[in-house]
């Protein structure tokens, strides 16, 4: 089995599990606890703190662990956007093609008040800057705009997206759990107030994430209790998960620039082999900047579920792997304006460190070979 | 180092490990990703929630898992309640020994126009049923109240609550965070609709947990994303979790009965060794059921945080370890009426599967010394 559905979840790397292994055993103890098992979870959770940090160009302080992206967006669009709109104008503005770790909040906001524009996007997903520039006001509080879409991996223009929100004085949120740890991803440079970072997508388990919180930003929490993580994210901490993920940031610090040009380089060998072997390939969101790992494609008159039903050698996804499979397209190809029969046949190709170049003859191959299958079954 | 502190947390046992291990290597995909590795992912999901029901005397169905106890009791109290009271009269019951978990989405609830009745409770730390009969009415939305409670180990008469709860319509929410696995628990016996359970307190890791919800309650998810868990709680799934979660569950299945008649004998000989030691031990909610782990004495004269500082061989608690340490009093004995100077005595010493006769033995001696030594000094 060939995996290449990383952008739906990511292997745990040996030395992540290593890492965590300590806090998985007999003396793991409640970081809150003043005896020395205790304290020790506590400085564990504190380094990866920092690693987590670095990796984003963020103070220790302005980070908060949580229990995966989904979580972490919750918390920064609630947080920082009071449960009810006073006067019915206050106004988010977001995209049409995200998570719905994003755009579900968005709903519920929409539905307390809030005016919610969706920002359109072009032929190539990103967003449309115009729109943008029409939307954000002095009523908007927040936009929150993903950093790299989870199926086309292209990148949005979050920079300039947030040099409108502050003209504006609105606070800008990103959901990077595509983006980090596979291309570089900064705040300062992003110039986001609120970033999301999803453990399961950078080689640390499923079940973690944090949230960068910039410094001064107010946030309310979403979940009450406890008063752990500076009294914003209630719950004992889960010590082992933390520092897999403390551990997963800084290999990515290490080693993100070399990894990410061996994936792009192996992403395009997969295009170019694919090419060679069917014609009629179409590459959904390239024309933009994207993630290297990221292959989106569609083959001429085939449709993706079929095709992936037959090569049983790949895993991979059509659409988005979050979200139960039915036979719509999907949303985010529907916003791109691709065509109902084109958007049924893509299949998202998303590789990761353990793939070689081997994996990718072979993936070639195989989809190919079950390409002439289908396309002879349908014919 | 003697472990006193399993209230706080328990370690991880061998089995809940070995369960989760390959759910943590290079194989472990997205559980709902449609390919042979996303399914075995799902399927062992379900078999843990078969396992968790077990447990409870549930149904597979009425098993939402969650990131831990925190997430559960917010998803159970907000999950029922609407965001807003419409004419300020909707009320909600708990009590004043609850933990944060509980204790302030009651609050946020009130701030939102509830009208929230905080139960007292005896000297045992038993909620008063009287008070409860008064305060539970036809406007009652929600009684929450907490099975075990997390210092004194005493359990909260539940059914009866339940039964008063039923006669005016309201829903019955309990946090049984420190009683499963410890104790039995079935939700029939119960009779409660929503029943939070905490990973980490019956070895299973920190950073899951789930939520009882009986077929046919209507549970609004608190928070929003994709359609994981029959839409009420997103996120991808914490597949090696959730699957050492059902170890421990079925691992407390199995053994539940002799394990806690051991601890109790165990939990009974720490305190004849600690009285043969020390005059003026006075132990906290004894004289109600509770849980066979607990023993939460006051030393007579003594400070319970320079008493544990002292003695470095053992690892306690003074109050509950889930709230930053501070010299307030325990909330919990103030509201058993424990006079200041006594409550600030406290220790809490709670066993575990891996506590043994030699541990106690050792914890008293050690304890007994402590306290001498502290007496000498303030004397």
């Amino acid at each position: 089995m060939i995996y290449l559905d990383h952008n739906a979840s990511t292997p745990v790397l040996p030395e992540v599990l290593e890492a965590m292994l300590p806090w998985l055993g007999p003396a793991a103890a409640n970081p809150s606890s003043a005896h020395p098992s205790g304290r020790a979870a506590r400085r564990a959770i504190e380094a990866a703190r920092a690693q987590v940090a670095e990796l984003i160009g963020a103070s220790a302080d302005e980070i908060v662990f949580s229990s995966g992206g989904t979580e972490s967006s919750n918390l920064a669009i609630f947080g920082v956007a009071p449960p009810w709109s006073p006067d019915g104008r206050a106004g988010v503005v977001t995209s049409a093609v995200e998570h719905p770790a994003t755009a579900r909040p968005c709903d519920r906001l929409a539905e307390r008040g809030y005016r919610v524009t969706r920002l359109p996007v072009d032929a190539r997903c990103v967003v449309d800057l115009e729109a943008a520039r029409v939307a954000i006001d002095a009523d908007t509080r927040l936009v929150t705009v993903m950093h790299a879409n989870n199926e086309t991996g292209t990148l949005q223009p979050i920079a300039e997206l947030a040099r409108l929100a502050r003209a504006a004085g609105a606070l800008v949120h990103t959901d990077a759990a595509q983006s980090v740890g596979k291309v570089p991803v900064r705040v300062a440079e992003l110039d986001v107030d609120l970033l999301t970072v999803a453990g399961h997508k950078l080689y640390a388990p499923k079940g973690v994430g944090a949230l960068f919180v910039r410094r001064g930003v107010k946030l309310t929490p979403h979940t009450l209790g406890a008063g752990h993580e500076r009294g914003v994210r209630p719950g004992t901490e889960n010590t082992a998960f933390i520092v897999g993920l403390g551990a997963a940031c800084e290999i990515a610090s290490r080693s993100l620039d070399d990894e990410a040009a061996r994936q792009a380089a192996l992403r395009d060998l997969l295009l170019t082999k694919l090419r060679g072997a069917i014609s009629g390939v179409t590459v959904h969101g390239a024309l933009a900047p994207r993630l290297p790992s990221t292959l989106y494609v569609s083959f001429s008159g085939a449709n993706g579920a079929a095709l992936l039903g037959r090569c049983v050698d790949v895993a991979a996804s059509t659409g988005s792997a979050c979200h139960e499979g039915s036979e719509r397209p999907s949303p985010v190809l529907t916003a791109m304006g691709i065509a109902h029969d084109e958007a049924l046949g893509a299949v998202r190709l998303s590789l990761g460190r353990g793939t070689t170049e081997e994996d990718i003859v072979r993936a070639a191959e195989a989809l190919a070979t079950a390409y002439r299958e289908v396309s002879a079954r349908s014919s």
